[in-house]
């Protein structure tokens, strides 16, 4: 693999000095940086972090009423963080009565563990 | 391992309505989740995830100058997204004459990625 060295004005380097090794380019493209990163960016945030861990560590489907007394904050906010992590395609959910129970979808989390290995 | 089935008024459920089995408590305390969850913001965006991606693929350190072309992006970009990582303890930098020179943290990294595991 090779790559263009030339450097635009801008970035030319004074006269004598080397600068750099050929870098790698980045295994990942354009298109899965983008999702990786929707991934990575749902789970930037300690509550959605932890609301992950409990649900993918759970068998079966889980209870809004049951995370509730796991965090410390209200419903609502819980229920956001769900949406979030519902809109990045990590959990999904189910409406039964008057309660949703969520679940984790694997093939996201699974997406970014299998790069940051 | 038990945990308190109570509910408040507001959440107390319709007589005869079963809710949920017991759910399991995070696996990560608080204080791990805040640390993975920097970690994953600093990963949510695709070229901060791009940049981690060569930086830890490429054996030495990586001149600023020999990213920039990588990237749809402006030099002054491409540093701010290197500072977030560097903040979040992702990359360090080393500074020879007037190049900054970048290389990825590999701890951080691997704890997010035994977490996803």
């Amino acid at each position: 693999m090779t790559i263009d060295l030339e450097l635009t004005p801008k970035q030319k380097r004074p006269a004598g000095e080397r600068c750099c090794e050929p870098v790698v380019y980045p295994d990942v493209d354009r298109e899965q940086a983008i999702r990786l990163a929707e991934v990575a960016k749902a789970l930037g945030d300690p509550i959605r972090l932890q609301l992950v861990d409990v649900l993918r560590r759970h068998a079966g489907k889980v209870c809004v009423c049951e995370l509730v007394p796991l965090f410390d904050v209200s419903q609502p906010t819980l229920s956001h963080h769900l949406k979030k992590l519902r809109d990045a395609g990590l959990v999904d959910s189910e409406r039964r009565g008057l309660w949703a129970y969520y679940y984790v979808l694997p093939h996201a989390l699974g997406e970014l563990g299998a790069w940051l290995r």
